[in-house]
């Protein structure tokens, strides 16, 4: 395909387990942040379900409004795979069969030992005017064809839903093909802070926000953690629409102090590994109510394991002492939720780890457990270092609403948190997050 | 509000960070499946940035295509939070103040020792002819209006993004609102599958999903696991439709045999865990690339205490050895990613914690650490159970595809799925998902 500039794009998720709320969509995210990394702007997502009538609609609709389309679904081997369908529908083509995607399936299920069914075989339709997108990691090819609608054109791009056949097409088939427009510059820059409510970030550079203004600035909470967002668009040369995006990176850095952790997109479990890394020190975990959540978001973190010994996951009281010794007249005086238990379980792991920092949460996640003095929602996060790292072993006590799955995030990222204000060492705010 | 009824729905997610690709939107998700719930089918989803153009545009066509539509996010106290400016714009409607909102939030503030700043008190702002609705979770009040468009009108709920501030005002303030269509009955029923790939599954049952029969029938692979959608819509009584749902189910459940695991939204975790409880026996974990995330999927589960003892995260050589005992030998001879290692962890996991069972992972997540011989994606899974439940302790080999994250949750769902088949007896598939 040709000649189509991709100033912008619209992307299609395509499923009736997606739009009934079965299956969490997390195609349309990763599409949109590797096209901005393209410097191309998703303008829009929709999903739909497996009709033929929304699709085609949708299909149509959104190559109106966006000169490149990205739908993810519906392309396997099943009666309910209808985007072959609906791209025919929207070009007005028949489907035949593309004799080399045949050939790569047939090939594809006789290395594994099995004959292509006759659904199987429908994998190898396309619209006659498309082209059909090589799959090395499943079945279903994807497919590519010029879309012309009333409102303009658009180039469509039909990929598989499951990201592991999804992101190697998107690399190898669908990235060489993207035209973004000529002479933009896009330059994007996120900051991220921790411990610091977004009205009050917000309201210390104030004007900064014009929607007018270009580089346009936002601001997001989620989960803690505020992302301020900063994004030139238009046509100043690179150099030039980075020293632009600089000037307010900095305006806003020098307003929020001590609560960057980072620049760009980095997880606050990634800022605490590289201070550890600089430091030349090891981190350990103690988890109870978390179960593992934030040894999992530690070591998320690609090279983690420089800076990451390992944990201990203490769910009963049992292995709270024989793992980390928990001693049974702390857990009989002040029971397994309180700071004494969350103080010896961090330094505990921290002795038995030989770590330099250990980091310790006790609580009540919920749905059950809870009662007056310790309602759900109530955790302890024990915080013990090395003799050279001074003082005691701390505790703080925080108090958070939400459901199981919310409260046992937000225990981690208080870990995380009173973790980075440690390293960094000076104080801490006076009251973190959501402590009591 | 009155008398429109809510036969279906759309939902709206508004942010730049969300159209962009910065932040996963999961409260699509979560507001349709509690719509499906209360018989509200979600026709679509759409996800628009920080701009009024955009957003007016979408609320429009959303009200046009379904008489509820739920929009979230965009609320808050900063300049890029349009949503309100956008409803009334939509509306014809001049801002004006909500006395009762403005009080609320003053008191919410001076609660916590702050005033109200001029950023906040615009949160206090409502189209004249919308309503407010309280927010005991935070400071932006939602909003409720009727729109009418050229192709109808809808109910229009806008509600805070945090999920936190969402769901307490959903249940509060939106659910005693809503009008399913009367007479219309509708029953899902979900069978979830380990074990067996799409097609096969789809071949056991043919004709099945023939996208005009009612109950209708679809299937969705995601991460190793299988799910069967079956869904009646129409007008017969909840009894017989029930029994609709049920035949058709029947059939599917009889010819997976022993691959179904659940019967509903169960994860396979607590598939496990229920079966754990049901023989009274504990689980302990031990493991390695995967950092506490099996773990962390297992105490997702509320109750999973009856069932999981705990776990250790042995990141490091030393911890393995030191933690769970594995022989210095072992890891010299054969690397810590090796059946070897993998045994000797569920070994010493299931000794040290006294648990009934105990399922280990050890493998390489990459993007760093492959080799010609042990490839990103290597991953060993190894079980260890009492005496009782006879057998050696196993291992098995996994070559996963993918990136980290990828390589992670399948290492995850692989061990789980070996935990399955262990449990019920009988043999497990000769080749489990990416064994090789």
């Amino acid at each position: 395909m040709s000649a189509l500039v991709h100033t912008h794009a619209a992307i299609l998720s395509i499923g009736d387990e997606l739009v009934r709320g079965q299956t969490l969509d997390t195609n349309s995210r990763l599409i949109s942040a590797r096209l901005m990394d393209l410097g191309i702007e998703t303008i829009e997502h929709a999903t739909v379900g497996d009709d033929l009538d929304a699709l085609v609609g949708a299909i149509r609709r959104l190559s109106s409004r966006a000169p490149l389309v990205v739908a993810t679904g519906g392309l396997g081997p099943t009666d309910d795979d209808l985007t072959r369908d609906a791209l025919a529908a929207v070009l007005g083509d028949q489907l035949v069969e593309d004799s080399d995607a045949l050939a790569q399936l047939t090939e594809r299920l006789r290395s594994r030992g099995r004959d292509v069914s006759a659904a199987q075989r429908m994998q190898a339709l396309r619209p006659a005017t498309a082209r059909c997108l090589r799959n090395d990691f499943g079945t279903a090819p994807g497919l590519a064809a010029r879309v012309r609608v009333d409102g303009g054109q658009a180039d469509v791009f039909c990929l598989p839903g499951p990201p592991g056949e999804l992101v190697p097409m998107w690399e190898r088939s669908v990235v060489p093909l993207l035209r973004p427009q000529p002479g933009l510059t896009i330059r994007t820059r996120f900051i991220k802070l921790i411990g610091i409510p977004e009205a009050e970030a917000a309201a210390r550079v104030p004007g900064i926000m014009a929607r007018d203004a270009n580089p346009q600035v936002g601001i997001t909470a989620s989960g803690g953690i505020l992302t301020w967002r900063i994004r030139y668009r238009g046509t100043l040369a690179p150099d030039a629409a980075e020293a632009e995006v600089e000037r307010v990176a900095r305006r806003i850095t020098d307003a929020m102090g001590e609560h960057v952790f980072a620049h760009g997109e980095v997880s606050l479990a990634a800022a605490v590994l590289d201070t550890l890394k600089a430091r030349g020190q090891m981190l350990a975990t103690v988890e109870s109510c978390t179960g593992g959540l934030l040894g999992a978001q530690i070591t998320a973190v690609p090279g983690s394991s420089a800076a990451f010994a390992g944990g201990f996951v203490t769910y009963t009281n049992a292995l709270k002492q024989s793992q980390v010794g928990v001693r049974e007249q702390t857990l009989a005086a002040h029971g397994a939720v309180s700071a004494a238990c969350a103080r010896e379980m961090a330094a505990g792991g921290l002795e038995r780890s030989g770590a330099d920092w250990c980091v310790s949460i006790t609580g009540i996640a919920g749905p059950d457990g809870g009662s007056a003095e310790k309602p759900v929602g109530t955790v302890h996060v024990g915080l013990a270092r090395r003799a050279g790292d001074g003082g005691p072993v701390e505790a703080r006590r925080f108090l958070i609403p939400g459901r199981r799955d919310d409260v046992r995030e937000r225990a981690a990222m208080s870990a995380l948190a009173m973790l980075w204000f440690a390293l960094r060492g000076g104080d801490p705010p006076a009251r973190l997050l959501w402590e009591q």
